[in-house]
């Protein structure tokens, strides 16, 4: 792969890469790609989406007449034709690496599978990132910057293939992750997917529901449902090629809902129910790979003063760190308070020399 | 009510008010009442709680000995402990309108019923605002302000007691809404217990989620588990206390996930489901109870210009106006394009006559 400079310092530049499908991911790509230097081409089924693409930064329009070596391939058209763009693709360009964005994997692969077309150029991908927007008007080249994008290699791939599409990946400053495509089906199932229908479920429930009793709607609700708002043309594709993965998880749901059900009737089974809940909320991992179990805690003395509380929280929010958690304890035996303030701990070490500069104890 | 000022143009001020839990809500009650005029005094079972509260800004601690006259009495104890403390303030302070904030009122009303007092001076209410936070640390003068406090009279109330309790909740910066007590319990099981238990399914869905597959977890999964986080001894007190309205709204969902598990084989079916969650979604009421059907759009001609579509973005952005929606028209016949911008309407004058301004042409 000399052609891709691996000799460069920085992230291997990419050759010229085709865009096929112009709407809110293949701008986005365009737009971050071109950012990074790579010279990108944009198509469309409809000309004029490329055209407001290029418009946005995302590349130039494709002129197939140019004769112009295509040296990879995006397909990001909607999922129910990427099989056959790829397969184009393929033929097309029969120099090129050609990923697509599809969200679900093994439905691609085997579609291509049953053709004659030799698909070892082929290197499925997944970038995670959306939108409850579409097309072009929404993008932007950030849209991926760090956010996880599954390349899903197949046993065809030589090693070089899936290194393009990885480069890619890190060149619209994505977090690579490999997977087989099955797994990642799996695995979409249970973060994506499900997460989708059970918010779905929630908002389809407030059919019932009469309008004086929505105005006491609060933000749990909203947060609860707002993927419900997603396009349901898009859904209807993604579910029903990830149908037996998701059939999986919402049996598992289903035996869960049959137990809380039950449990109406037992506060202790109750509790018990919603405690792993909270388990499982707390185990996804924070925005930057952090879990609450990663937060460190800065003890602080509250003296005995009129306004101490007070001035230590002036104190604390004047250093602009972001408080994850605060719990107080009592030492009865000493009289003496302390506020436990958990932080990332890269806050925790600025925190804890602002409070010692202002002259606050701190528990070691 | 006259020692409640009728006469004054600004919300009734009311008269001394006991706070009895200086928890979340009981804080940030008495910080928004003390922040309004209003003289408030604190009490806690846990007395350093109150002093902490009081340290605060929320109030003064409470001395039973002083014998001073409580003209108010706001119960925001733990929900298990709700009837019983608002038993004991009806008989301590017997010229005192009671009033609780447990989020189930049915129950707190009915257990009330069963002993033998007088209950003519307990008007329920519910401030509708909260955290996943807990205790009187992360309490707020602002916390209910622009929320929803429900008030949910009983037969036996007079109307000036009821006044009283309205006259709180302004007094805190709510929206106040009256409702039977067994209406309201079935408006919370629908738009808040049932989306946390949808919440916490998800949420406990992830125990069978290798730590590999969490990894892919973006946004959406995030936004629905997020009040799955909450505090399992909380929700616990509040399902149990609701059980047969929670109950209903199960039954109704569990039919719905049946019919899902069948439409999984059938994309027009499954995209109606889809469609059916997404109008629900959307019949929430805004934050200022404005709904999508309230938005204006704004419609931009697009130049036939390069970076027309950049400059017009820029030129929108920096008016600051909230872009709620976003799409684009082509009209073929004469190879133009259009931007529809949907804004709040107050927002739409504002943007029309900026972009105006800027020679942008519009589409009446």
């Amino acid at each position: 792969m000399s052609e891709f400079g691996q000799h460069s310092t920085g992230p291997a530049p990419l050759g010229t890469t085709l865009v096929v499908g112009a709407g809110l991911v293949g701008t986005s790509i365009g737009q971050a790609l071109t950012a990074a230097g790579v010279r990108v081409l944009l198509s469309d089924r409809t000309t004029s989406h490329a055209v407001v693409a290029a418009g946005l930064g995302a590349g130039e329009v494709f002129d197939p007449a140019a004769d112009e070596q295509v040296d990879v391939v995006v397909v990001a058209t909607p999922p129910q034709h990427i099989p056959a763009a790829v397969l184009a693709a393929l033929v097309k360009h029969p120099q090129a690496v050609v990923t697509d964005v599809a969200s679900v994997k093994s439905s691609v692969l085997s579609r291509l599978e049953t053709t004659n077309e030799e698909i070892s150029r082929y290197v499925g991908s997944h970038p995670m990132a959306g939108s409850q927007h579409t097309g072009p008007l929404t993008a932007s080249a950030k849209l991926f910057v760090d956010r996880t994008w599954v390349v899903t290699p197949h046993v065809g791939n030589a090693p070089e293939h899936v290194e393009v599409v990885r480069a890619l990946a890190r060149s619209c400053g994505s977090r690579v992750v490999e997977m087989a495509p099955d797994e990642h089906d799996e695995a979409v199932a249970q973060v994506s997917h499900l997460p989708q229908l059970m918010s779905t479920l929630t908002a389809g429930n407030l059919r019932h529901v009469p309008d004086g009793h929505l105005q006491l709607a609060g933000q749990g609700i909203r947060d609860v449902t707002r993927i419900a708002g997603s396009d349901p043309g898009l859904w209807r594709q993604i579910i029903t090629a990830n149908a037996d993965a998701v059939r999986a998880e919402l049996h598992a749901v289903r035996a869960d809902l049959d137990e809380l059900v039950e449990a109406l009737d037992d506060p202790d089974a109750l509790e018990a129910f919603m405690a792993r809940g909270r388990v499982g909320a707390r185990s996804l991992p924070g925005k930057h790979g952090s879990r609450p179990a990663d937060w460190e805690s800065v003890v602080v003395e509250i003296p005995d003063a009129p306004g101490a509380l007070a001035r230590l929280f002036a104190d604390i929010e004047a250093e602009g760190v972001n408080v994850e958690d605060l719990s107080i304890e009592h030492d009865a035996s000493r009289e003496v308070g302390w506020l436990q303030v958990d932080v990332a701990p890269d806050h925790a070490v600025r925190l804890r020399s602002a409070m010692q500069a202002k002259s606050w104890t701190l528990r070691p």
